[in-house]
């Protein structure tokens, strides 16, 4: 009899989530049914929107209805298949699927998408190589169609998404500002990824002047990964027909009650701005280019994958955590 | 000796402006120096954004610098030429400038542009046959790019460019929901302009409920006069992949300071939204495209112009303040 430990929602938070509304169960894991597959997971992925999940009230979409209490967290893994009762998968195949926050689970075959590696490292399946990556490609290629010579500026840009931006932005040949919080990451974002300018902003009073400061003839691009008043401070530096994508709101994420619209959206118009939102599900369309263009940046060594890992299911509660204080590097990825 | 009245500036308002505010003055004009043209104005615009104007603090754009205390006002004015030391124009010519709020004025050539009737209303040339109704031509064909069988909602629906806007959408084969306030614009939005549904955002305690229950099935695009609590609303109300054409925030003119932008930004996000701010004179290569389907649809009987009058160059501050207090439908314009 294998058992498989998993991580579930004990209680919901009052205010900060702790460690307190979580735990560790072990539970027995049958073998695979007729047409399932037992799979044991590598790789799990923490990421912002999860927090939102732990509370009652949030269903701003269907991605984030609140975790069940008593039940298994859920997210996207990367795992290995140990039994197949399913002709589609043999054993030592790799599989992605939304069983995350758990050792190892049974699933029928339409709960798993099939990883065949081609040559990038294992955990770039599970961020740059993935939708978080397609995520930067969309945002700036087809939202708001960088041309070189740009100057655009990425906020959260030492995260998951905004580290992806960074580095495609630069290889398309645009001048990049990147925003994020504390010294290490400024430091990461200067000498590992290479921006033109980094912004830390919570080491500065006042960001549309630092803005200003690192771009004096404006931005034409700006890859919102934030919202408040990251959004504001763009559209005070934003040139005329200058182009936001929008792509994530942490902001607002954190409490959504509370999140305010940027004061100052007369910009748009005076400035006659065009934003637009997007989800990468729409856009899986330009899953093939960026793959092949990704693939070409690692042969060449102009691609710096970034994560940062966590061992052991245990700390999973803790990597989510250490995301919202800004702890991260890249993609935060639990070893398993 | 000629004489000119202009109503001029006399003091800021403290809160909301009053008739204490302005005088009217009556000046000698003298004859036309070399090269310069002297015109007597018909009609004169009163627009929202001159209100921003009269206070000291606000300069969002150029067009928004405040009047200056102690001289006349200003704003587009249609006038006929009564004397002139420039070949470009003769007597009788009509001509449009910046020089409202006066009876009539000297300018040099370059202040003036030329207005040729073609068939259409001579206010029409004021109005919809002018830059404002561009503005809603640009908003709904180039900035929201409508398709027939879109639905359209469309605010501030009985002014100027709304009322055009709506018009505008019907031809084109949309569905047109319109807001305003009063069951005067209501009517007159159902039973004139035709829309398919009219809410009277003043008579309902939840425009997002309105705006859900007038179109069921949701909006694919936004034409935005408004901002505030009708963008809140139609970012609640807009389908996947819909479009908000931003033209004019009312809200926010009245008083920039404690202007807000919408809560629900994330919706932009899930549902795919683009949203383009954009000025008309950015635009003016749609311009002849505009007018030839304009003098179409005139033609047709398929268009009717909307004005306001009021008489009398006494009258322009009051008109103004109707603007504000919602009491126009169509364009605002003062007879001289």
């Amino acid at each position: 009899m294998t058992f498989s430990r998993e991580i579930r929602l004990k209680s919901r938070p009052q205010g900060q989530p702790s460690l307190d509304n979580f735990e560790i169960v072990s539970v027995k894991l049958p073998p695979p049914g007729s047409g399932q597959i037992q799979v044991r997971n590598r790789l799990m992925s923490v990421d912002p929107y999860m927090r939102g999940r732990l509370f009652a009230k949030n269903a701003i979409n269907p991605q984030s209805r609140p975790f069940e209490i008593g039940a298994a967290l859920t997210g996207t893994a990367m795992g290995e298949v140990m039994a197949s009762n399913n002709p589609a998968f043999k054993v030592g195949d790799l599989v992605k699927s939304q069983y995350g926050w758990r050792e190892a689970y049974n699933a029928s075959a339409n709960e798993l998408t099939s990883v065949t590696p081609d040559g990038l490292p294992l955990e770039a399946y599970m961020a740059a190589a993935g939708p978080i990556g397609l995520t930067a490609y969309v945002g700036l290629m087809r939202a708001a169609a960088i041309n070189p010579g740009n100057v655009v500026f990425v906020s959260a840009a030492a995260g998951a998404v905004g580290a992806t931006a960074c580095q495609i932005a630069k290889l398309q040949g645009c001048k990049v500002i990147a925003s994020a919080g504390g010294p290490a990451k400024i430091r990461f974002l200067k000498e590992e990824l290479g921006v033109d300018e980094a912004i830390d902003y919570k080491a500065i009073p006042d960001l549309t002047a630092a803005l200003h400061h690192a771009a004096p003839d404006g931005i034409d691009v700006y890859f919102d990964n934030v919202g408040g008043n990251h959004l504001e401070a763009a559209l005070e530096v934003l040139r005329p027909r200058g182009r936001i994508a929008l792509c994530g709101l942490i902001s607002g994420y954190a409490d959504p009650d509370i999140s305010s619209g940027p004061r100052n959206m007369i910009r748009m118009i005076t400035k006659s701005l065009m934003m637009m939102g997007f989800e990468v599900f729409d856009h899986m369309d330009m899953a093939p280019a960026y793959h092949d263009a990704l693939k070409g940046w690692h042969a060449r060594g102009r691609f710096k994958w970034v994560h940062t890992f966590r061992d052991g299911l245990a700390s999973a509660p803790e990597a989510l955590f250490a995301v919202y204080r800004g702890e991260n590097l890249g993609k935060m990825l639990v070893r398993l």
